[in-house]
Parts: structure tokens; C-alpha cells; sequence
């Protein structure tokens, strides 16, 4: 049987990190990783077994090719990566631990896909057949280019019958909450399913999930919900959870808001030990598409998402290096970690 | 004065580890360890300073003499081992953490060891002058020819006035319940102290250790102590008792049964953080083995032993590196792990 | 313009080899390659653009996941690869330096492949459109299931209209001169291309390219060349020569013998340094496959050969890293190493 | 603004571990840090904007000189180092784990401060315009020279006008407690503030924080503060309190006892998690030098000392390369770790 | 005494570079060195104990402060590096080996220097007692703002009374010919030595060392010496010869035309096996200011700065980490490379 | 069949080395080994198959429990090991390429073997069933008790009937010329075969390799080897002689005049590619002490002491870690260096 078709689109970076719990340079070696919030979707429903696509922009040199390397490894179709532009955007990703807050240096600014053309990709094509285009809110803001080529899809996504699920991930070093907001606003015209924390929920979309008390609680995340799906005609909502302990142990769920049916599903809420901090929300994304598309029921569409992102915690890099055994095991409940011979 | 002389009998693996967290394979480089059941308990006894000789077969190439190399770096006495066979057995170990469970993919069949012929070893003349014969259920799950000389070297150690001992150390992956069962049963005839967790003794002498809630509590493991002890004619049982929070964080402990005296003895109950789960209860083995032979009392010996196992948790690799005064410290009481200086 | 589609059958095996110039295990660390005659033709094939199909099988594990995971990362078509087995095939290798010889330890036996049944692949499918088949020695070595396969594919390719060939690359590990002589003879009938050395031209087919002084020379070559393409009834018949300074050092070059034309085609004799001596053959195939789905000129195909073979003695593992426009730099006459900025 | 000056005076040594939780030499890799009690202050006053110089001895070899080199690289003053001596002292430091206490090998006789003169040292000329001299009970415990050194720079830091700190830090392997009373009493005289933990305080002050249940409370602490200002007429003490869980997780905090105000100071009680213990201390030494000098009230400089500490256990090396920012974003009250950005 | 001070003017760039003779990012790891022409003749310089400045304008952020710290290892004097701007460039640079050619690609467009503003630097400050100024034409090939702030360099230079040497460096891929001739050539009436290569004399300069045979010869090289000076009114110049045998060994000398006195003095020519290729020029020119500044006579200056550019090329990174010593020694004649002990 | 005995006396050292060809501390990693003229030697008749007992003294810590891990992992015999002192020497030492020498920083002073009392073996013990002794003359050149105990082992060989060894391994940092001949020279007494290179020998024994040109020639070679003879009353001596072309790439051979025969022998000369310069000469000298052992002929001793060597100028670190049969195959002719599959 043919695996369903994902189309990602969005931007591939260099991450670059030190050994161990040492700090950027302190020692004269790097960990190369490549990553990015879409990236890391598209490689996360290729692991889970779906024809994944994805969509970006790389110039046509070394770290480029390397770049497409690691996509392909993780069996990402990269047959409408536009090979152009100067530069693979670098970032430098510090772990935290305990006290210690994790740091992160972007030198994105003038990479390959922040400096794309409006017309770049054939969206028609590129979209044919698919049943479920992503994106994120970091793709918009780097340049009008990009923001212009996000809209081109989202359109075409619709005309190609595919369902459309946008991660809000506002990123305040790339553009401004008035910016954030009069772009992607109009975007939600023609999304399906919004993901996003309550952060992003409330500068993006100007959707408070405080309640009375100044804090959320089930009432406010679902009159939140409910007010994401009226204004914004989507589908439905994903909000994610995250409370620090420290740098190294974090609170993490989520909540799904579902407009048709008004139903509010609550996540399990899991304490996670950070391996790795980057990628967890991307992870849960890619849960959730696989999950929805996998036409589970909401409740265990969420449990899935939440348990590829639980796992994604533990695992070294951007990507979710995890089978679909390994979540669904989780998801059954098996929290021990045990050992198995 | 000359230490006391022990023979341990078993399979030596190559194991590959991926560095970190990580996953096998994840980049490309693997940390190589030596390690298996019977040759951890080997290694932990020359630690603590006995006459340890080991026992097995490895091939005349070089994988098979970096096995011996690291056998002598650890002061085992390797002049019982046969050079001979194809391969060394390989598996590859993967940490776990947190959600995240351990995995471990065997790639040794076929090994040196599993193609043993039954009359491969004079055992007369190595069991010479032996105070204590140790093997595990992996051994004769390796093949016809281990298991013969299995039961060969139980005999002969008996006829050498050595004491015997047996961890059941069933793998499923190694051969079914019934056959384990059929081969095991029988070698108890020679076997004074067994150890084993509670599914091993269900699964391989078929004598469970629940309570009538289904969880076993102090009554109950005194009953199966006491069947083992009735059925199988052994002096007494060691069970130990792991208790998964994550894989990172274990609870740990022990129970000894002795059959002479009719008495059950409770350890302490250990929270153990795992740098490594594997050799751990191969640690515990050594140590009690140690203490027993160092004819401490039963509370005593099984400190003993769950001290060696603890500390073992916090060593990368399958060979407990740590010495007799490291345990004896945490025996008698210190678990703050200050640094002294 | 879709590129020519080209297949290549053996087995992938993990390599381990330790870091710089150590001896194997000398230090516990190993780094893990994936290789092997056919795949790293396969590879030398994407890297030049071409639709590199591989066709082999893996076990259903971790290892085998990451056989895959490195073949698509090159961009190597896996569609055709078989998932079952027990085991990836491993060997250690250890790079030679000076006068110490490099070493090899082959664990290969009983891996996915060579317990392979012999009806396993359906050739037709897997090599519709194919404009080029090449397979080795090796394949049909590893059990009669392998050259039950093999024999089956060139059939295969001989109906699907594809060029064929077959680099002898005979292991005396795998099996006796006899049996390969009986084996291999009989394939030569669907071959179209004869890949080999010296030695192996003189046990696989029974040609010697000795002249009269016992050594051979241009007339010798010539003759070898004739008796190859008489006797097997092949387009032509590629003859590799290495002479060995050192372990570090080796002369390099090739001889084409072309049967309808009855010319020889001496390539240029290199001097290479050795960072890596394993897949230099195999680059130099997939060198001579593509510059003749090129239609380039018998000379200057050579050329190309020996040039993506010469870059291939500077890469680590088995893989050949290098890009067309590099060989074609080479190719063109630029020795010098200098570096562009 | 030029920056105020400190002068450290004290030991650099190069210090030798193992990679992760490997114990010492396990494997063949040694991470290389230098490192020593005044020195990790010198570099933290560095960090911390200050003018830092550090005194000591280095032998004038490549040894000596990366020494300098990595003082330099944090902005250190060497221009008061003197070269000359045998060698670099080094010690071999193995991080423990939960119930693993770390270990230090001390291989530091001989060393070229430890052979010390005791006219070395210009000191009038290096404390000129200093603000503030440090230096440890270490120093005085290498040797009759380095002790003899120590008064003079107290003597001449008094002349100077700067104000003088002094870290108990009693080293059992140096000296005995008898002979650390024998010299370091008197070098009280010229000393303003001391720093300790309790067990420093006895057994080089002869003064207890014991409480009258043996165990310190809130009313001992003051009365052992009230003890040593008066007997030893210094303007005040700091007393760090170390708990340890394991070696894995402490319980961190410190008091402090200001003389002429009678006042005394309860800090924040911290949970740390190790990634590094050695360090810890000076790093609240530096902390705490640092807000002195800044006029900050004293209970913010005891937080602000507590922090700039309890981020170096995060730290791996002996230095503590945290910023200014970092300490102040900790004090300001924000634990959670969270990633920016 | 007070050595004699120096300043440079240039770019310091992060080098991420793949370990041992891999391609860039074949396996997830980069080294990470600092480097730039300019830096690296600063560090030379200080490495030779010169009072050595180097001016440039790195990034507030942690891989700026990495930068500095590298400098500030090597004893340079980091007081006048402007902070600001938003990325420190980066390059990717694979060594050669053998055939195969060194390959770097640089992402270091918008980087902090190439952004700079004209009126940066407070060029008679940092020139205040200044012996010698040095650049490249690196830095103006950076963009207008670099070029405008080495222009105002160079006159400031000139009122110190500083010497002045540039290296003219021509990089193709910062800018033309054209533009190099147009920005350059003014440039030379404040400098008194010009150091480059045949190459870089003829694109910047217009200046050929050719002879009547096409190929250059010492009455050739005498030509080009007396025009460069005549031309450009310059004091001397030195032109360095590197002929490439391979990515691993080249022939490499220098030749030095004094105006003044109009003598040619010829380098011994050495066979430099390339550890690293890069830095090599820059060591030339360390050595040949420091030389010069010793007031040694021109062959023996001449052959100093080979020497110490003979060492740098078996040196890792873009550092020149030798003695004076060594190169005394090299300069001396043993070139036997044997152990002291 | 027992293997000969053979006993040697020396010093283990910890030697510390950069990765790769970096300079000492350039980054912050050490590769550890431990090596030792003595040790190396008694590693090399281990590897060889002999009963290889070193004798040397090593403290009670984790440094030196390692040291004696490395021996026994190489089968050499530990058992006459003195634990005691307080510390194992140290040597930094940094390999030298092609221009750059390679450099050794001894930190030994002080080490335990150095502050050996002396009485402290029984050496009537250790050498009992002894064939051959062995040891230099670094040991004597330790201090006042090493050089004690070796006079008493020399005693002690000859009276338990070994042949004696000593390589005359002068070094210039731990004592004088005439401090080395005043000790040596009586040595000379109790020694069989004298190992040494030209300059050793006129230092150390006063006997000049010199022929009328100033260099060496065979005449002049006879005639020294006759002088040793006849002087110090010896069987026969080894000269070996190491040309530098450079750090890289050394000419080496070696001569064996025997006294009783009064025949030279001339060693075949060999370019050596130097991996790792320490250790050659030991290699030479195991070699020799095991063909004589084997009572091969002396030209066929002289080989393949030569070709131990040659192999062991390859191999990382200080141990010649090569089979017999490696060393057989090279000394049968194959220098060729060729690959074994």
C-alpha cells in the first residue's frame, strides 16, 4: 500500500554544539546536526512510514549536499529542495542543565530560503496528491519571499484537497509581534489544525489561556479553544504544555481542542528528563499529523503525539530518531525503560 | 598468602555502544567493550583479589585477542581458554533514559562458544584446586556442545570439593521456556546457591515468588526460597529485585534465602542511577561469591554483594571496576559519594 | 532529464576499523563504516547522477536500519532492498602504513545475504528500464542462495536490455579457486564487461597476462585481453594493476581491452597515496560504468575510471565521496592538490 | 572606567580525567583542564570584569606555557607569573555518580610553587593599586617558601590598602591539622574577610558551628561567626554548606557573619546537580569578592556569590565561564532553566 | 625591555574543518580553529614576543567572545577590538590530500567587519607608538567600510611612524580583478613592504614575474622587483613560490627585492609536507616583520620568515604555534627533525 | 612447552601525547599510554611468546593500578612489581613532521622507581629460572637506589645463569656524562650483549664508531665492536643507527659484531615512515633477545631484530603491539604492505 504523502515546508540549519555538558567553544570541538522546525516534522512522519516531502532551499555547495544528506537518510523525499542562494543558515545550541539555562546563537540572516524568490516553487506540483501540508511560523518570518511562498502553498495545499496544520512558533529574533501578527492572521484562512503553546497562542493570535486566576486551567484552555476555532475557522487546536523544573527536567503535555465536536482532550502529563530540549514540540507535531491522518480518535491521536515527543527528549539532535514500535509502547504505557533480551 | 582459586565458565562478547546518548548507529562511532554474564562475575572476582579463571573459546584472530587482552588487563587468569571457532559473539548495547528503554541486539550465534565441541575442556585439571565454580543458564542456552560442557564442569567441580553456583539468567532471545527448563532443572543437582530474579526462577525452575495479592512480599519470597531450596537440594538462593522508575533510575535489592538455617535476609533497598544497567547483577554474583567464600555472615554477604552491584551501576561498561575498599565503604554506610581530598 | 537507471546486487556489510593508525581494539573505539564491492559501486553510481538501484538484504534491526539510512543518505535507491535475516555481516579492518600490511578480519558468514533464498527477488521488476546490471565475485561466494540470485538477475538483465558486468573480485575466504571457477565460468555467458586483476583474471577465468618473462606486458595484456573476450564471449574486459612501495604507497593503473574494435587502451599510471585502500576497485567500476552509459571514448572512459579510483584512495571508508566535476578536474590533467579560494 | 585589580596568589595545576563516568585510565583519553583554588578565582574575578592578576611559579616549558595560555585566554593578568621551577603540579580527578564518590589523585609534590624561594615575589610592585588580595590555605601548605611568600603578600596587600580574603581550604594531603594551625593563625592578622566551610573552621581555627544537638543551627552559625571575628579580628566570615545527597545531587548553600554590623546572613538553600564539583567554592569566592567590591548590601552579595557557584557546578573544568548576565539573571530568582530564544 | 609593538588589521574567522582526511561533514563532527590572514600574522607576531594588537570588530555574543579568547591565548592584545555586528564569518575547510585538492567554502558575507561602519576605529590611538602596521587586501576586498577604515589605517600608520607591509592576498571570490586593481594600487603609497605571491603581484599589482620562457627565472623575479618598487614606490617586496607536487607535499620558497640597496636575496627551497596548508603566507610574513623589526640582515630575515613558515605548514589550525626557538633552530639547518632527549 | 623466562628492570612511565599532529596542550586532549625502555622491551618478549617478567616499582594508586593493567593486558608478568612511592613518572611527549622535530618533556623526577631503596627486590627470587636479564641505562641513571638495585640484579643474573642484556640509552636530562660513565662502565662487567647507537657508545663507554673520514664506515664499526669486546669483556654488541631525513621518514639499520667470532654482521637497511619515533630501539632490542633466545643464526637475529623495529615504527604509543608472524612475514622479504582478504 502506498504510504500517504506529506508535504513540509520550511527552512533546514546547521546546528552546531559542543561535547558533553561543555559550553559553546570551551573545547575546540563541534557536533554537527542539521535541524529546523519543519525539518524536523517532515523527518518525523518520514520514520513513522509516510511519503514525506519536504520543501526548502539550499545553496549548491558541501554543507548544502550534507544538508540533503541527512534528509535523505532519514528517507525524507527531497525531490523539490530548490538547490540556489549563498548560505545554510548556522545556529549554535547550547544544552542547559539544572540551573543553567540552555543558550542558543542564530546566524541565520541571509540564508538560502530567507532570501528566496516569491515564485520560487510549483506549488501545484509539488503539492499533487498530498493529504496533509505543514508549516510554522518561523518560515514566514524570514523574509517576504518566504512569507509570499508560505501563502502560495497554504492556497495550493487547499485547491490540492490536502488538510493544513501551521505551528505558530513565534521566534521574537526574527520579527516582532505586530509583524507576527499581520502576517500570519491572514494565514489561518486556510489552515485546518493550529499548534502552538499558550506564549505563541497569545502574541500570534492574541488568544489569552489565562483564566480568572491569571493562570490557565481546563476552563480557559477550552474558552481559548473554542475562540482560536471562531475567529480563526480552523479545525482545531493543539496546545502545548511546558513548565521547567531546571534546564534538565521539564513538565510536558498538551491539550487538544476539537471545534467540530467542542470537545477539549487532556493530555497525559509526563515529567521528562532533556537529553535534548530542541525538536520535542516538532515531534509532537509530527505525532499529531501521523495520528490524524492515521484517523485515530482524538484522545489517542494526542497520547500519540505527546508520546513521540516524551521520547524525542531523550534522543541527541534535532531529529526524532524513534519507530513507531517505540511510541506506540510508550503510548500503551510502558513508562520503565526497561531493558529487553 | 595464596588466594583463593575460582572458575567461572561462559561466553565473552564484543559489545558496541554508541557514545552518549544516542542511538546505535545515530553517528559513526561505536565504543568497544568485552563483556558477558559468566565473564563479568570472572572480572569481579579478580577485582576483589581471588585466583579468577575464566573459561571459554575465542577465536585465533585479533577480535579474539583483544578479548584476552582485556581478560588479563583485569588480572582473570585466561590459561583455561581454548583458542578456536569463527567469531566472537557481537552485540550492540544502547543505553536507555528516562521513557527511553535500553536496547540490545545480539548478533552471536554462530560464536566460538556455541559451536563448542561437548568434550572441548579438560575441566579436571582446570577445576584443580578450586574453592567455587560459578556459570549462568546462558551458557547451556548457547548450544549442545556449551550445555554438555556445562554439565561436565558441574560435575567435575563437585568431584573438586568446589563450590558451585548458578545465575539463571534466562534469554529469551536464546532459546524457549520448556527447553530452559528441560536443560536447567537437571544442573541443579550440582549446584549449591542459585541466583536468579523472580521471573527467572518462574521461568526456568518454575517457582514463583508472588503473594497472594500477586506481588510478592517477605512471606512469599521465604516460601519460594524455601521451594527452591526443598525441590532443587541447593544450600540456598539469592533473588534479586530491580524495580524500574525510568531507565534511568532503578530501585535495587536483594534477598537470601539459606536452606540450613531456614532464614531469609532482606537487603537495603538501593535507588540506583544507571551510567549502565548491564553487569550489574553480574556484580552482585561476584560479590557474593567474595563474601561467601570470605566466610562473612548472610546479612554481611549480601550488603556486600548489593554494594559491588550498586557501584557497578555507575560504571560504563560490563566489568565492575571498582575496588574491595570502594565497596566496603558504601557497606558500612557511606552513600554521599563526597570527594576526598 | 530523468538519468539512466542502473542495478547492482551484493551484500552491505558493517565495517569497523579503529581510529588513525591503530591496531584493531588497541584502544576501545571503532569507527563504523558500511561497504562492500557492490554497494560502494552503487554509491560511486548516485554520486555521479545516475538511479543507483542496490539490491541486497538486511535484517529487520537497528543495524540493518542504519545499512539503509547510509545507501539513502548517497542517494542510492533501497525500493529492491529485502528485509530478513539475522545478521548485517561485519568485518574490522585495519589500514596498513609502510611496511605493516593492512589487515582484515572478516565475521561475515551467515549474514542476511548469504542465507539468502534463491528465489527471493523478482529481477524482472526490480530491473525494468534498467540501462546497466553489475555485480561481483563476492555476491555468488557467499552460499548457492546468493548465486542462485545472481544467476537469476543476469538472466534478468540480459532480457531487460541492460548491460551487464561482473567484477570478478575473488575471495579466498569465501571459497576455494575450484568452486569459483566453476561458478563464475558459467555466468560470463549474459556478461558484458569483465572487471579484474591479474591474479584474479588467472583464477576465476584461467587467463594469465604473464609474458614471456613471466611478468606481463603490453602484448601479454593484449593477449590476456583476446582470450578473456574469445573464451567468455564479452564486449570487453577491464584489468586493474596495483603494485604495492608500501602499505602506504602503491602504484595504480588499468588496461582496457575492447573485443570488437581488438584494441587495448593503457591507462595513466598513478602514483597514490593510501588514506584508504578499500573501494578503490570498486570507484574505479562505477568510474567505467558511468563514462560508458556516457558513450565516452574508450581512452578517455579509462581515464575517468582510474581518475575516480585515484580520488577514491584518499577518502575514508568504503564509500566514494568525491563529485563528476572533481574526477573531471582530475581527469583533465590537475594533480597538483592545490586548494580554491 | 578602568576596572578595579585583584591579585590571587596560588597554584596552577594541570589537571587530568577521564571521559563521562569512565573512571581514571579506564580508557586512553584524558580531557586536560588546569585549574587550583586561586586560580579558578582569578579567572572568575576575570570573567566578572575585573582587572585579575594572578601570582605563581611555572617551569618554562610547553607545559607551563599552555598553563599561561589558559589564564590568558580568560583574561587573566600573567604578567606577575614567574617561570622557573620543575614542574607543573598535576592531579588526576574522577567526577563521581549517585552512591560513586569522585576521586582525586594528587601528583603534585615538587611542583615549581611548592620549590618556591621565599623572596620570589616583588609584591609591592604587583599589588600596587590593588583593590583586593585572595589566596587560599593551599598555598601556604605547599612548602616553607610558599608560606613565607603567602605572609609577605598579606603584609604588603595590607600596605597596600586592599582588602584581603583568605579560603580556609585545609588539604589533609598537604599538611596535618597541627601544622595548618601552626601557620595559618597568624596569617590571620592581616586578613578581612575569611571564607570556610565548617569543617575548615575547626580544624584550622579551632572554631565550631556546632549547635547544641552537635549538629549547626542558625544560632551556632552566628556564635561561630561572633568566635572568629573576634578572636581573629578580621571584619568577616563566609561559611559555605555542603550536603551531600550523593555524588550526584548536593544540597548547597552559605551563611555569612559580618563583624562590625553583628549580623548574619542565610542564603538560599540550592539543589545542585553535578556536572562538576571541583570549583564550586572558589567560584563563591569570586562571587562574593566580586559584589564586595561593588558595594552591593551584604545579603545580595551572599545570593549573588551562591549563584555565580551554584552555575559552576554546571561547569565542566575548573573554571567557571558564566557571565556576568548569567549570575544575575539566576539571582534575580529564575531557576528554570528555560532555553531563549 | 619593553618589546616593540605591532598592530594588524583583519578578519578573524571561524574555521570548522572535518576530522583527520574526511570531507566536510562526512561524519557529524568539525573542529573548530580561529583564524584570518591578518590574525594569524598577529598571533605569529606575539608569538615571537612582539607587543602584538590586532584590530577587528566581532559579535557581543559567545562566539565572539570565543574569538577573543583565542587571541588573547596567544598573548595578543585583544584592547582594541571593537565588539558589535551580528555574525563572525565562518569558513569550511577540508584539507587535501595526495590528487585530491584542499576545498574551502566560506560563508562569511554580512559578517561584523564586512559591515563596517568608516569611522570605526580610532586609528591614532591604537597606532600610538606603534613599530609596524600590517594588512592584507583581504580586509578591503570585505566591503566599502573595511576598505575606507584600511585606508584611514594606512595614513595613520604612516604618522605614527609605523612601517608598513600588506600582504596583497587576492581573493577571487571577494572581488575582481578590476576591483582589487582600483582599491589596492592607491593603497601602496603608504606601504613599505609588499608581500604576495606571482599570482597576486599580476592581478593586483599588473606586475608578471615571467621570463622570455613564460616561466619565471631570477633575472625575471629581479624585474618584477624593480618595477613593483619603482611603481609603487615601495621599500621592498617579498614574493613567495609555492609549486604543488600534491595536496600533500609542495615545493615552497621566497625571494626578497630590496629597493634600496637593489639586491634579489633567493630562499632556500624547501619540500614542506602539509600538516595544513592554510596560514602558511601568513607565517612568512610573522616572520619576516618580526625579522625585519630584529633589524637581521635581509638573507637572514629572509630565511627566518621560511623557516618559520616551513614549521607553520606542519602545524594544525590557522595559528603558527612555534618558538622563536624553533625556528632559530630550523633556520640554523637541522631540518632532521629528530627528538631531544 | 614452557616458554623461556626472561626478566627486565625498568621504569613505567605515564606518557601523555596530543591527538593527531598537534602540538602539547594545543587542544585539550591527551591520549595516555604507558612505556619505558625497560617496559617496552618486556612488552615486545611477551608479544613473542616468552615469559616476560618486569621488575620496577609502582605506587599504591589508580595511576599505578592502571600501569599495571597495561602490562598485564599484554601478558607480561607482574607479579615482581613493588608497589610504593608516591608517584608514577610522567612524559609529554609531542611527535615531530616532517621539519619539526619531535618533543619529549620529562616530568620523572621523584617517581617511585626513582626513590627505590636499595634492598627492595629479591632478586634471587625474581631471577630464578631465568634465561635472560635485561635492562638500560636509564634505570641506574634514576639515582642512587636504582642504580643499587641494578648492580644487584646483574649479580643475581649471572649467578642464576641468564644472559645479560643492557641498552646503554643514555639521556642527557638525568645525569652527566662522566656520572654515566662512572656507573656504567663497572656494570659492563655482568652484561653479554651491549645494545646501543654510535653516540651512546662514546658517551657512555668511551668507544668511538668514527672511521678515518669522521663518519662511520664498516672498518670503523669492526673496530669499535672489537673494542667493546675486548675492553668490556661482552659477547657482542648491537650498533643501531637511525639517519633523519627528517621527523617523518628516518633511514634505520643496525650492526651485530660478535666477539667470540669476531664477525660483523651488517642489518639490511630500511627507510622507515615514522608513525611513532619511542620505541624503536626497545623493539630492536626484544627482537634480538628473543632470536638469540631462539638461537637463530646472528645474521637471521640481526633481521629480525630489525624488522621488530621497522613494524614497530608504525604502531601508536609505546608498545610494539605486532605478532611473530608479522614480523617473520616482513623479514621473509614482503615489504609490500599488501592487503590479506
Amino acid at each position: 500500500m502506498t504510504p500517504l504523502k506529506t508535504v513540509t515546508f520550511g527552512e533546514l540549519l546547521l546546528r552546531l554544539s559542543p561535547p558533553g555538558y561543555e559550553r559553546i567553544l570551551q573545547s575546540p570541538l563541534l557536533h554537527a546536526y542539521f535541524g529546523g522546525a519543519e525539518a524536523n516534522v517532515a523527518v518525523g512522519l518520514a520514520q513513522l512510514g509516510l511519503h514525506s516531502t519536504f520543501v526548502t532551499r539550499l545553496p549548491a555547495n558541501a554543507v548544502g549536499d550534507a544538508g540533503l544528506r541527512v534528509l535523505r537518510a532519514e528517507n525524507v523525499d527531497v525531490g523539490g529542495v530548490e538547490r540556489g542562494g549563498q548560505r545554510v543558515g548556522v545556529y549554535f545550541a547550547e544544552p542547559g542543565i539544572a540551573q543553567r539555562m540552555a543558550s542558543v546563537i542564530y546566524d541565520r540572516a541571509h540564508s538560502a530560503l530567507s532570501e528566496l524568490g516569491p515564485e520560487t516553487f510549483d506549488w501545484t506540483r509539488l503539492l499533487r496528491g498530498a493529504a496533509w501540508f505543514h508549516s510554522s511560523g518561523i518560515t514566514p518570518a524570514l523574509g517576504p519571499g518566504a512569507a509570499a511562498c508560505t501563502r502560495s502553498a497554504l492556497v495550493a495545499a487547499r485547491h490540492a484537497g490536502a488538510t493544513v496544520s501551521i505551528d505558530l512558533n513565534y521566534r521574537r529574533k526574527l520579527w516582532s509581534e505586530q509583524e507576527a501578527q499581520r502576517v500570519m492572521r491572514p494565514l489561518m484562512r486556510d489552515v485546518n489544525w493550529i499548534i502552538g503553546n499558550e506564549e505563541h497562542l497569545k502574541i500570534t493570535l492574541g488568544v489569552s489561556c489565562a483564566g480568572p486566576t491569571g493562570r490557565p486551567d481546563l476552563d480557559s484552555y477550552r474558552a481559548a479553544g473554542e475562540r482560536v476555532v471562531s475567529e480563526y475557522g480552523v479545525e482545531g487546536v493543539a496546545i502545548t504544555v511546558r513548565g521547567s523544573h531546571s534546564a534538565t527536567e521539564n513538565r510536558w503535555t498538551a491539550l487538544l481542542y476539537h471545534g467540530p465536536s467542542k470537545t477539549l482532550h487532556e493530555g497525559h502529563r509526563y515529567v521528562v528528563r532533556l537529553v535534548e530540549r530542541i525538536g520535542g514540540g516538532d515531534a509532537f507535531a509530527a505525532g499529531l499529523i501521523f495520528a490524524l491522518l492515521d484517523r485515530r480518535p482524538l484522545p489517542a491521536a494526542l497520547r500519540f503525539a505527546l508520546c513521540a515527543s516524551v521520547l524525542k527528549h531523550t534522543i541527541p539532535g534535532d531529529f526524532n530518531h524513534v519507530s513507531l514500535a517505540e511510541i506506540e509502547q510508550l503510548s500503551a504505557g510502558d513508562e520503565s525503560g526497561r531493558i529487553q533480551r
